[in-house]
Order: C-alpha cells, then sequence, then structure tokens
C-alpha cells in the first residue's frame, strides 16, 4: 500500500533533501507551499521547478495571506502583541497557519503522512509538531532533517549527485520573509554585542529622508483603510510594508527565550506590524476605560506568549479571543501618523466613541463631573487604606 | 496659639496666592519648594523671591533630585514602567516625592498644617492628600485652590493688590519639567486629533542630525556609568536629558486615564527616561528566563499603575519592590544604544551573567544540550494537551 | 411640575423615612421592591402595607429572580467566583441587579429622580449611585438617609408621629436574605475574635446529621438538574438552599475590604452558593486544560472584584464575561457531592468532554501518548533553563 | 574507575530493582532515603534492611523535614497555595527537597552519578532530573525504570532471585505518605466518577465526633504556637496533622494537570496543610489591604503553580518568594478554629496589626473617616468612568 505524505515544501536544501530522501524511502512524495507573504513571482516558480526537479506526484502553492490574517495577525492587533515590546510574532503566526494550510491539504489529497523539514534546534520544529498533531491526530510525522542530523555539505552533495542544484548560498545571512515581518539572522546574531549591518535587512539602507503623515482607520479593531482609501487587510499591511521599508520603520533586534528554553537573537524588519500596532494601541487609548487597558495589557502579551510558545490549539487560546474581540467593541477610528526615518509616531486620533469628550469632561480644567468639595471627599475615602495602614502598621518596615 | 502650615510652593500663581491667602486667613506660612529636577538656577532664586514678597516666615528649596531617584525612579526602571507603554511616570513619582520631603519638612518645624496648590480637576490633589494622610495622619490638609475655584483673572488681582506681579502667561502652552521627563499641556492636547508643535517642547525643533552610539551600563539593575565613565544616577539621568534632547529622543502625545476616571492628553519629552528603561528591558532579556520576562512585565506595569494612581503608601508597592529588586540580581551589563532623531534603538549588549552563552547552547545550530530524538520526545509531549483537546472535544467549537 | 421619584423600597426604618421625608419635600414618590430571593410571601404583604402607609403614589414588586441569575450570578459560578476564596458575592450582584430593575421602573413611570435609603457608611450606596449614573445618567440621585445623619431613634419617632409603626428591632442582629446568600451582622461581626452564635444564621442549628449525596449536572458550565430532575436556574438555587441549610452547609465569616476602604467583617449562609461553586469547580478539572484553570482563576477572581467593587458597568466585565462564556463550551456533565453537617465535597464527576480518557491515556501507568526515551528527552529539554541559570548564575544568590 | 552513583531510595520494588541492576551494570551503589515526614522507626528500619540486602555500599537516612518546612512549606503557608483550590502541594515540595538533599549527599560522598526510580508515565521523574540537573549539572542521571519498561512481576522475580523478599502488594492501593499530606491512588482514581472508600485514606474512619477549638499563632506568616504553646514548625505540623486526621480533616480528591499534559486523579489526606492555610488566609485578611490580597492570590497561585510543575529553580520563584515574604510583615497574630468531623473553619482572628480598627473605623456605622457628603462625592467620582461609557458608548453592545 502506498504511504503518501505531504511535505511543507520551501524549495531549500533541507525540504528539497526530505523530497527525495522519503521517495527513496518508499513515500508517494507531494509538496505543498504556503504563501504567508514575502515570496514573489519568480520565487513561486523556482520553488515549484526544484519540486519538480525533486520528482514530486504532485506541488501545490496555497496561498495563506488572508488566512494569515483572518485567524491570526487580527488577534495580535486586538492584543497589540509584541513579543518582548519590540518584535510582532511573525514567524510563530506563519508556522502556525502554514501547518493548518498543509493538514487541509493534506487531508485533500488523502495523505496520512506529513512531513517537514525543520532541525531539532528550534521554534519551528515544536510549532509543526503540535499543530500537525493537534489538526490531524491520525497521521504520522516525519522529520527526516531532525531525525538524521546531516552537515550542510553531506546534503548538497546529495541533491546534486541527483541532479538538483540549489544556488549556493552566497552571503551569511538567512532572510526569513513574511507579510507580518522578515527575519534575519547572521553572524552578528550568535552572539549579543553587534547590530546586524543595515545593509542585510531586506529594506536595506533607508531611502526616505523626508518625514510623511499617514491615516489608518480602523473598525471594531480591524484595519480598514489608509489615508481614507477602504482595502482588505492584506493589502493594507502590504502597502505599509512597502512605505514603512523605506523609512527603516520596525526594524530591530529581538532577543528572546524559544521553546526549548535556550536564548536566540534575531533581526527583523516589520513595517506594517509596527505601525499598525502602534496606531491601533493610540486608538484604544481614547477608547477603552482604564481597567480595560490595564487587563488588556496582560491578556494581549499573554495571547502573544502562547502563540510564540506554540500552544495556539490550547482551548485558552480561545478564551482569549473572545476576550480580546469583546475589547475591541469601541475601537473604531482614524489614527494619524508620523512616519520619519527610522521612527513612527502616533500624532492623532479621533474616534465617534471616544471616552475623552471635551463636552462632558476635559482633563485640568474646572470640570462638569464634580466639583472641588466632591473631589476632596473622593480624595479623602480614595486613600483610607493607605492612612489605616499608616496608623496601624506605620512601624513595621524599616525603609 | 498659631496656627503654622508649611505649603508646598512652585511660585506660581496658584501657590503665591495659597501662601498669601492663608496668611490673611491668619496661618503662619512657610513655603517649601522640592526641586525633582528641571528647576535652573534662575528659576531657584525667581521661586525665592516671590515667597519673600508674600511674607512667608520661612522659604525652603530642598533637593529632592538623589532621593527622587533611588526611592521611586529606580524602581520605574528595574520595572520598565512606561504608562499606556510609552509615558514615563514622570509627574507622578514627582508628586509623591515631593509630598514626602514636604511633610519631613513640616515635621522639622513643627508645622500641623500641610497646604498644596492644586485644584480640584487633576491627579495631583489626589496624590497630595492621599501621600500627606498616610505620611502625617495628624496633619490637616488644607487646600484653597480647590475649595474655591476662583478666576485665573481674579487670583492675578489679588497678587498685584498684595505687590505681587508675576509673569505673565505669554503663551498658551504649560510646561512642567523634572528629572523623569517633562510634560507639556497646550490647546491641542484639550482634544485628540492633533500633536503639541516640536517648538513647544524644552527641546524644541532636534538639533542633532548625526547618529550616535552611546553606552550605559547598568549594575543590578542600576545605571552605573555612561560610555564607561562612572557616575551617580541623578548625574547619568542629567546627562542623558542632554543628550536626548538634542535629538527629539523620548517625545510623543500621552493619551490616559487619570485617577478622577476622566481621560486626559499631554505632551512628554523624557530622554532620559525613554533611554534607559530601553536599555534596561533589552539587557534584562540577556539574564532573565522566560517565565522572570513574562511576570514582571505585568509586576513593573502593575508598580507603574499603582503610583500613577496615588496607592504608593499602599505596601503592596513594598510587595512589588521585593520582587523587582529580587528579579534584577543578574541585571548587570553594558547596552549599546544608537541614537538617531526622534529615535533610539538597543544595538548590543553584554553581560557577564547571559544566559545566551555560545558555550552552552546557540539558537538554531546543532547543539549540545539535546539531540533530534531528544526535541523529538519534548516536542510530543509538549503538545499532549493540545491532542487530548482536539481528540475529545474538536467538534466543539464551530470556527 | 411634578417631581417624580423612584424610591428603592424595602419597608425597613430608613426607606420608610425616606418616603415620607421626600414626600414632605414635594416630591412625587412612587417605591418599588425587587425581590432577588429571600422573601416571604408574607414580608412582601408587610412591605406594600408600610408602602401604602406612607402615602406613595405606587409601589410595586418586582420579581428580579431571574435576571438575577441570568446576568450576574450566571457569570460567578463559571468563574468560581468566592469573595477571599470563601463568600459568594451575594450582595454586590443583588444590589445592581436592584439597580439596573430600579431604573427600568422609573423609565416606566416616567421618574426623573431615584432614591436609595444607603447611609454613607458602606458599600450599597456607592453601588446604588454607580448603577444609577451608568444606567440613568439624566436622573437625579436622592439620598436622604446619606445626606441627615439622623439617629435610629429620631426615624423612628418621625414614622411613629406619621402613623407608621414598624416593629421593634428584638434582637441585636440583622439579616439580609437573598437568593445568593444571607448575610448577619450582629455584635461579634463589629470585631474579629468572635463568632456569630448558629442560632442567629438563618437555617439556626443544623438538622441533619446523616450525609447524604445529591448530583448536579451542568450545561455549558451553566447547572441544569438535580438530582436527575431538570429545573430552572432559580428553582435549583433554592432547593439547594433549602437542602444545605438543613446541613448548615456554606455558613461561615467573611473579613473584607469595603470599596471605601476599610475593612468589614460579616457572617453568611449561602448554602446553593458554595454547593454549586464547589461542584462546577471540579467540574471544570476535567475538561479545561491546565492553562485555561490556571488564567481562570484570575479572571474570575477579578470579575468577584469587579462586581464587589461596584464597577459592573465597566466594559472590562463585558470583556471578562466573553472570556468566561467561552471557558464553559465543554463544561458539561455530572457532578455528585457529599453533603454533610457543615461540610460539602465533591465525590465524582462525569463529563463527554472529559480530558481523563481511561483509552487514551492514564495517569502513572505506562502509557500510550509516549514511550520512556520521549519522556527522558521531554525532562531534558523541559529543564534547560533552570540548568542555564544554575550554570550561569549559580553563585548569584546566597541561600 | 568506579563510577559512583547515589540512588534515591525508598525501599520499594522499584528502587530495590534499581539498587541491584546499577550495581550489576558495574556501578558503586549508595543508598539515601529522605525523611520528608510520615516515615515511622519501623519503616525506616525496613528500608535500611533492603538496602544491606541490595549490598549497597552506604545507605543514609536524612532526616529532611526541617529543610522541607523553612524552604518550601513556609512559602506555600505565605502564598495559600492550594492547587485547584484544594490540594496542597505535598508531593511537589517533598521532591524536591528529596533531591535537593539527596545532591547535597552525593557530592559529600564524590558521587557523579545520580539515580532514581521514577517511570515515564507521571511527574515525579521530570522533578528529579530538573532538580539534579540545576542543582548538580556536571553529574549524569541513570533512571533504570524509566528505560527498560519493566512489569511488576518482572521485577519481583529479579528481587527474589538475589534474595530479596518485599512484602507483597496486599491490597490495590497505594499510599505517599509526607509531612504536608498523604495522597491515595487505588481503582477509584484511575476514572473520576467514585470517591476513594473512607478506609483507604491514612486516616480511615473519623473517631472524633465532638467539635474543638484550637488557636494557632503566626509571626510574618510562619505558624508559631498551638493552643499558646510555643513549638517548632515541623512540630507543629504534625500535632495538626495528628489532630485533624481524627476528623477526616483535609481529605478529598484532586484531579489535575501533570507536567507531562494529561490529567491525573488522586485521594488526599492532608489535616496540617489544609488547616495551617485556612488559618493564616484568614489572618492575611485583617492585616493585609485589598489590593494586596487581590493580588497574591495570583502571586501564590502562581508559585504553586511553579512548584507543581518542576520549575522550582527558575529565578521566579525567588522573585515569588521575595513578594511573599514582604506581604508577611504584618501577618502576625492569632487564628482560633473550629474543628469538626470533615470540616474546619475558622472563627475568630486577632492581630496587633488589624487593620479592622474599631476606634478608627467601623463598617456599616457612622464613622470617623469621612461624612456622607465625603462618601457621595466619593461615589459620584467613583462612578465617573462608567457614566462616561454609559454616555458616548452606550448603544454598542446589545444585550
Amino acid at each position: 500500500m502506498t504511504k503518501r505524505v505531504l511535505l511543507a515544501f520551501s524549495g531549500g536544501l533541507d525540504t528539497s533533501y526530505c523530497a527525495l530522501y522519503l521517495r527513496e524511502q518508499g513515500y508517494e512524495v507531494h509538496t505543498a507551499t504556503v504563501n504567508t507573504g514575502g515570496f514573489s513571482q519568480e520565487e513561486q516558480t523556482r520553488i515549484a521547478s526544484v519540486a519538480e526537479q525533486a520528482h514530486v506526484i504532485s506541488h501545490t502553492l496555497v496561498d495563506g495571506r488572508e488566512r494569515l490574517f483572518d485567524r491570526y495577525l487580527r488577534y495580535l492587533v486586538y492584543g497589540n502583541s509584541l513579543r518582548g515590546n519590540l518584535y510582532p510574532l511573525s514567524v510563530s503566526a506563519e508556522r502556525v497557519c502554514q501547518a493548518e494550510l498543509i493538514v487541509k491539504r493534506a487531508k485533500e489529497i488523502g495523505a496520512t503522512y506529513l512531513a517537514h523539514g525543520s532541525t531539532g534546534a528550534g521554534n519551528d520544529q515544536v510549532r509543526f509538531d503540535v499543530a500537525f498533531r493537534a489538526l490531524y491526530p491520525e497521521a504520522e510525522i516525519l522529520t527526516p532533517i531532525r531525525d538524521l542530523t546531516l552537515s550542510r555539505d553531506y546534503e548538497m552533495q546529495y541533491l546534486e549527485e541527483r541532479g538538483i542544484h540549489l544556488p549556493p548560498k552566497v552571503r551569511g545571512y538567512s532572510v526569513n520573509e513574511g507579510m507580518w515581518g522578515a527575519s534575519v539572522g547572521g553572524r552578528e546574531t550568535l552572539s549579543t554585542s553587534q547590530p546586524l549591518p543595515d545593509e542585510e535587512f531586506p529594506g536595506g539602507h533607508p531611502t526616505e529622508t523626508e518625514g510623511s503623515l499617514i491615516q489608518i482607520s480602523f473598525e471594531k479593531g480591524n484595519p480598514v483603510s489608509l489615508d481614507g482609501e477602504p482595502m482588505p487587510a492584506v493589502d493594507l499591511v502590504e502597502r505599509l510594508n512597502e512605505l514603512g521599508r523605506k523609512y527603516g520603520i520596525g526594524r530591530g533586534h529581538h532577543m528572546g527565550d524559544t521553546i526549548l528554553g535556550i536564548k536566540g537573537r534575531i533581526g527583523f524588519e516589520a513595517p506594517a506590524a509596527t505601525i499598525l500596532i502602534q496606531a491601533h494601541r493610540e486608538l484604544e487609548k481614547l477608547v477603552q476605560t482604564g481597567k480595560q487597558a490595564f487587563w488588556k495589557e496582560t491578556i494581549g502579551n499573554l495571547y502573544g506568549s502562547m502563540l510564540h510558545e506554540g500552544h495556539f490549539f490550547d482551548p485558552l487560546c480561545r478564551d482569549l479571543e473572545a476576550y480580546l474581540t469583546s475589547s475591541q467593541v469601541a475601537v473604531t477610528g482614524d489614527v494619524r501618523l508620523q512616519l520619519r526615518p527610522y521612527s513612527c509616531s502616533v500624532v492623532g486620533a479621533d474616534s465617534p466613541y471616544s471616552l475623552m469628550n471635551p463636552e462632558v469632561a476635559s482633563y485640568g480644567e474646572q470640570n462638569r463631573l464634580w466639583n472641588g468639595a466632591e473631589a476632596a471627599g473622593f480624595a479623602k475615602v480614595y486613600g483610607v487604606p493607605q492612612y489605616l495602614v499608616a496608623k496601624v502598621q506605620g512601624g513595621l518596615r524599616s525603609e
């Protein structure tokens, strides 16, 4: 009986090796590549051609961008989720979305084996394994690269002996591009002392030197138009990436914790994510209460952690999404941002649901909601617990 | 019997009015001004002169900067505490520190009345009242401005009739400067649509256009040297303010929740706070575990909220400080930052306690802490809860 | 023009005083009593009669029990919310529900004034005021008891002079009964040393000495049947109160923080709430993941605090309700409890969605989800952060 | 060169097998048993005798009880940490403490191998592995039982062939006893429907039927005396275990999440832990502010989770301990509890630091800290956010 496997395929060294190796192990190999942004037409053609050279039975390119936004990125916007207050969770979201669409395709073609080309060193293996098992528990998972521990040279030679010539890795930097951000690794990111050279980021040296103003509009937390022009979220993200890249916006170095417990450092360039989250966060400040703001901080942070750590299918994520969605009811309005080289800041925002309503109350002005005596009464009662502690426990702590 | 009052004095319209008014009400009026940064020598002289014109029995200038850093700002650095992920809690920290030193002075001179000139509209009245009651429960608090609801014109005339001529408010912008940041209010901040003009920030238009690199060193979370030169924290903060101001770093608009429940908007310029917290945050990423990082986010946010909302003397703050102090045990090392106009980013960091130790493990490389089979075992067990949910509760949620 | 007021009416001394006083101040006084449980038919008749004696224009009894459960108590069950891990939030829920139904009635009869009889000492004034303003911002709130600070004797005499003779307060204990629990105050609860006598609780001395087993069934977190008999939640709660009261179950002393910052102590008897929350909590353990369980603890605690502190109309409560509702998707099943004098404990539970599925995995048995080598790999990787800290930061903390 | 191993030894089937097996693999086998409570003198003698029969080079009994309390249980009391609001974390604390003392002994005798007899199925393997690696990173860990997957019969025969005759397991229940609680497993705990029979708990059927009152005194959160008699914590715990056991107090069934992701159910009997935590929790309510109480709930829950999940050596635990210790500054006083069959409740508490100070303020009474007008002012300002939301966002959510 044929053992049909669907391999998550990038057309790089490792997955090309997997395609051939699995075939030689007797599997009927199909491949699929999920586009979660950042794939040029040229790159897509190249991948398909490598798949063909590897004699796969079928190869498919799945456009995952809309799904990526609707099912994953949207909640990262709601949650203003940045890892370590800095890094948009691009790779985590992409991997789970890819796994999801790979499983969908596998079920379509009746594959009962799922394969990926991740090594045993990083996060992706865990994200793929966990997602595959949660979404397709009956399938068996094959991971030749993790199992075999091969050298790069060995794999290159193996492929060449079988007629596949991959472009040599000319530079010492690897770039992983997607809709929500590109990550960059290289010599500098193996330790923590030095930054990556500007030219190794996809955007290279910023080309814009003059500042510009943009306006993003949101409806219930979702970005819906740019400078007054309505457009689908995927388009809006791509437009912001293009624009922000010219300024070097959303570029940085992220130092973080991997699922396997070690630290990792990476460069990233994520203009759209950076701009959108900043705009969204400031709009929320207009329309959410202070208590909402305080707790959403923790909830958004938690949601990001769950996604990063590969727990997307834990039902806690559904509970958090319900919370986040509820919190967006009034997050509708326009936000204006000033873009400058390497910098982006919100300069104004408006919402029909703004709680800063000058007709009702205005900070620092004599106001209509209370008078001086009421404020004094408030301040007095407000301080009661601290007063009691001072009276009763005053001497307990030496300063 | 004389009723001796100590008035927190800024030499502005409201507190000058208070000084005279309280005197006419039969109090023996003493004044004290607490310098928490941002007072020029000229300004100090001016304040003392106004106090004299108001016939106060004594006037004192207290240098509160070291106390401000050691007792308040330090923990905001430990906690990376920024209100709304943006605004350093400068005013909140200053007010409590001022209240503390006012109480100290009042006890020294045997004053049993404490006075401040805050209106009933804002946060400061609450912070002062609460702190006064917690630190000096026996004292009575006098707040003429809050009680009387006078117009600016009335106060001006009152003072002029008594020979005090304050400089006219020529511009429509008010600036409140301190060590941890300046806040700016004006026409634009009464609503949310527009930014303040650049020239209304203390630093005006940035003068530096070339980027520069600086290095800040920390010991157990405390900033101890700049570019290799050891210096007290107060000096380091002032140097960073001076330097960062030239770049327009740490400038923005904060939209937030006041203690009294309404929203308020304010411009701020806080170069040192912005630079220090960013540097500190990235250094922490090297030396804290992922679990520490996750929870310190919530704890630091909570600490900032407690301070902002005037709960500094709630013993919860002591518990949070104990936590924060413990979390800094390994936060020692050097951080390098790239300063650019309107932007500042960490480009490298080193610590003797770095958990990213290339000798032990290196992300994405074949590594020494586990092999592929162990990683596969980990990934399998790691996903068990999500697998079980998928098996047992799979159909429960329609997507 | 007539000033029509609706007074929240209990038929006690304070609200009877209010009814007459407001009438004499020229208001057209209507009264409404909201039954949130615990009102006998006799008591209802008595209240209506007092209202009549006070010459109110109309008096209405509103049955708020179903609303109370559906809009408030339900979420307290979802959240397993007990104040201080002990006390069901009965009074907080009742007050807000009463305020809501009072406002509804006021709008029906076109009253533009709302009145309640709470003093300035406790929580209820805040809950009523806040709810009235959030639900009916245009109305004006009248609070004669808080404003006038009258003695009990004065009020008694005032009523008697106007022909209203209230039953004398024979005992030194006051009981506030409702569906979700009764609270009891008396001499002992003014300090913290002594318990209330058993006979002062509504249930008096427990009459049942033999244990008994009951079974409660839940659907998506809602209690739906008792011992296999389906019934509306309100009936189920009343049945459990009746049953549990015979055992003295859910009785205790609660020491807690009031909204106004002081501490308060109270006795309570809440059989149904205690039994339902315990049953629900144990059922959740079968069907929620560990991560869900951990976070729902904090969310449920937070929800209870928000309600207790009078923040029910803060939209954070809506966000928390969305979270809690999502968390109940799989909370369906049967729970068996052993009732004994003063004690109740869960002895078994079953759910179609149980994650403890002996067919899949069984704790402590050799199992089907992983083998020994995989477990060893898991344990190794799992400990990596602690291993790294030990290697790199080992000497930092003296124990 | 001799390979010296220290084996954590219980004298049961698995560890006896390990002792002989490791010896036959060429190791120089030493054993150590750590007494964390629950070992009778008879049991200790039996263990030593089995060790001798297994020809170990040395066997040591380490009394770990004081260490267990001081380093682990103390913080569980501070944190009121109960897993799932029910189960004291007895086993988790014991295992880490045992691992710690095993490592200490191993270093003393120069053993570079550490062995334990846990299977691959449960939590203990992870706790031992992680603790061993964190405390003694240079040592190698040996786990024959996990590696070999042997049947009980095989092990029995293996031992008997080598002259070791263990007492047959007569009953189908296994009991794991320690100072902080005993856990009981049996047929019933393999599923969730049924409770364990009363007679299978160490205390069997409760023998006391009359209630009794006890008083426990705390100093800074530590239990220091029982009924006025000062005693070391270890003695106090043992006395409470003995006493509470007669009432069947602290007995229950715990359903929880294991480190490996599956659910597990267990019976437990933990009188001392149950009584102490309840007493401590109620004392805290007298002396901590509401804000402290709210957050300590989350912190204590988190601390318990960290310990349960084997993360004790993550420095987050040190940060949490610093927090918990700070929170206990005022937790000094006397607590009185009523013990009854299967039930225990706090009936009174006193503290010199009580915030319920009748001289200062008294709930529900006219009081000295504010008047009616101040309370009204407080209530008005307090409700501002909810009022603003109602005005501006009123129609956004359909109910």
